[in-house]
C-alpha cells in the first residue's frame, strides 16, 4: 500500500453511501491494518508518526458515524502508548491491534443482535426506517418467521428501503413497503418501532438516517416502543459537540433544478432521548430513564 | 352529455391525482350542471330522479374529500325542495344551483386565502407539504417575496412538491425542497407550518396527504404553529363515521415487486385536532380550544 492507495481507501469510506456505521468503523481498522503493514517508513518512528496521522483522519472521515472515531482513537492510544523499536515490529502490532479492534466491534454486533432477539420476542408487528446491517441480521435470524411482519419504508433519496425489501422476500418473513411519509399512518398497524444507529451522543439522543426523529415521534404518539440497537461503539465523545450533520449530494433528489430553489439532502436527523424507550447495547436492553 | 358521457367524467373524478378536494368538489358541481343541462329525461320527475341518484354518486365518488358531498348534498336538498314542474325550467334551475354552489365554495377559498396571508404575515420560514391549490395561491400573492422562504416536500409517491418548486421559482420565492423523511430535520429551521386539507373531521382532526401528521407531531416538537387552511365545506359530515383511508395503486411507488412484500399506498392521514394550533376558514383564523 502506497499513500496513493491509502488516500483511494480513505475516499472509498467517505462516499460509502451503502454501508453503516459499524460495518464503516470495521472497515477502517482495516485500512489501518493494511496501512500497517505496508506503508513505506524509514523507521519505527516515522511509521508511528504516519500511523498516528492516519488515526486522526478515519476518526473524522465521518463525523456522524461515532464508530469511526472510537475505534481509530483507540487505535491512536495503542500507538501512542507502544514501546516497540523496531519498525517490523511496529507493523506486526499495530495491524493486529487494528484486526482485534474490528473482532471486538463485530463480537458487540452479535450480542447486541442476540439482545435485540430477545427484546422484540413478544411482538408481532415490526416497524423500520432505513437499512441497518445489525437489524438485518436480526430479521434474518428471527424465529417463526410466517408469525411476523415488518412494515419498512422506502428511505429516500437512496431507496435502501429496496435492498431489505428483497431480503426479507428472500426469507419469506412477511413485510410492507411504504413511502418514508406514510410512517404516522402505518405505525398504527405496529406492536413495536425498531431502529440502528449512527451515533448515540451524550445525552441519550439518537443520531440516525433522517426520517427516524420521525418514526420515533409517531411511535410515542401511537404509544408503541422504541427501540434502538446499537453497540456502545456507537456512543459518541462527550469532550466535543454533536457533529454538523452530513449533507450529501442535491441531485441523489433525482429533482429537477429549479433557480432558487436549494435541494436539502442532510442524512441523518437527533432524535431526542425522550423518544426512545430502550436502547439495545451489547449488554442488554438499557430501559430510559 | 348521454349516460356514457356522463360516466366517463365520474371516472375521470375517481382517478384524479392532480386537484385537491376544493377543486374537485367544484367539478363535481360542473358535473352536475351539465348532467342537468344535456341528461335525456321523458318527464320533470324523471329527470329529478336521475339528478338525485346522480347526487349521491358524486358524494361519494372521493370518500376522503369532504366538499364532494358537501356540494352534492347540498345540491341534492336543494333538487328534492324543487317544485318546478315542466323539465326544462328545472333543467335550468338545477344547472344554476349547481354553478352557485361551485362560485361560493370559490368565493370561500379567496377568503381563506385572504386570511392565511393575515395569519402567515408575522413568520420568515414557511413549511409545507403536498401540494394544495389554496397554499399555491397563497404563495404566489405573498408580498416581499425575497424576504421569505418556503421549505416544501417532495411528496412521495406522485412528488408534487415539484409542481410546487416550479411556481414557486417562477414567482421568486426562495425555497427548499426536501424528502419527506427529513420534515423532522428542516421543521427546526421553519417558523410556522401551513397546510391544506381533504377534510375536517367533526373532532377536529384534519384529513391531509400522508405525512401531514408528522409534520404537525414535529411542528409540535419545534414549539412551532401548525395551521390549516381549509374552508368550512371541507367539515366531513358528523352522521357517519370518518371515511376509510383511500388506498391508490401499489405500481405508484415504482418499486420492484418482491414475493411476500406487500406496497402500502394510503394517500391521507389523519392529524389529532391537539397537534392543530388554528383552522383558518372563510371566517378567519379559528384558535383551537
Amino acid at each position: 500500500m502506497n499513500e496513493y492507495e491509502l488516500r483511494a481507501r480513505i475516499e472509498q469510506l467517505r462516499e460509502d453511501r451503502r454501508r453503516g456505521a459499524s460495518e464503516l468503523g470495521r472497515e477502517a481498522m482495516a485500512v489501518a491494518a493494511d496501512a500497517a503493514r505496508y506503508l513505506p517508513a524509514e523507521s519505527a518512528a516515522d511509521l508511528s508518526a504516519a500511523l498516528i496521522t492516519l488515526a486522526d483522519e478515519l476518526a473524522v472521515v465521518r463525523p456522524s458515524m461515532a464508530p469511526l472515531y472510537n475505534l481509530a482513537m483507540r487505535w491512536r492510544q495503542q500507538l501512542k502508548a507502544s514501546v516497540v523499536t523496531k519498525a517490523e515490529d511496529l507493523r506486526e502490532s499495530a495491524a493486529e491491534q487494528a484486526m482485534e479492534l474490528a473482532n471486538a466491534s463485530r463480537l458487540a454486533v452479535e450480542q447486541v443482535i442476540a439482545h435485540t432477539l430477545e427484546t422484540i420476542a413478544p411482538y408481532r408487528v415490526i416497524i423500520t426506517h432505513s437499512l441497518s446491517s445489525t437489524l438485518t441480521e436480526v430479521f434474518h435470524r428471527l424465529p417463526d418467521k410466517a408469525n411476523h411482519h415488518v412494515i419498512l419504508t422506502e428511505s429516500r433519496p437512496l431507496n435502501e428501503g429496496h435492498q431489505l425489501a428483497a431480503l426479507l422476500s428472500g426469507w419469506q418473513l412477511p413485510a410492507t413497503l411504504i413511502t418514508d411519509a406514510q410512517l404516522g399512518l402505518f405505525v398504527q398497524r405496529a406492536d413495536v418501532a425498531l431502529v440502528g444507529a449512527d451515533a448515540l451522543l451524550a445525552d441519550g439522543s439518537v443520531v440516525n438516517k433522517s426520517g427516524t426523529s420521525l418514526l420515533a415521534l409517531a411511535a410515542h404518539e401511537s404509544k408503541i416502543p422504541f427501540y434502538v440497537s446499537a453497540e456502545t461503539l456507537k456512543q459518541h465523545r462527550t469532550d466535543t459537540a454533536p457533529p454538523e450533520p452530513e449533507v450529501m449530494a442535491p441531485a441523489e433528489l433525482g429533482a429537477p433544478g429549479w433557480p432558487g430553489v436549494d435541494i436539502g439532502n442532510v442524512y441523518f436527523d437527533t432524535t431526542p432521548a425522550r423518544l426512545v424507550s430502550g436502547w439495545i447495547n451489547e449488554h442488554g436492553l438499557q430501559q430510559r430513564g
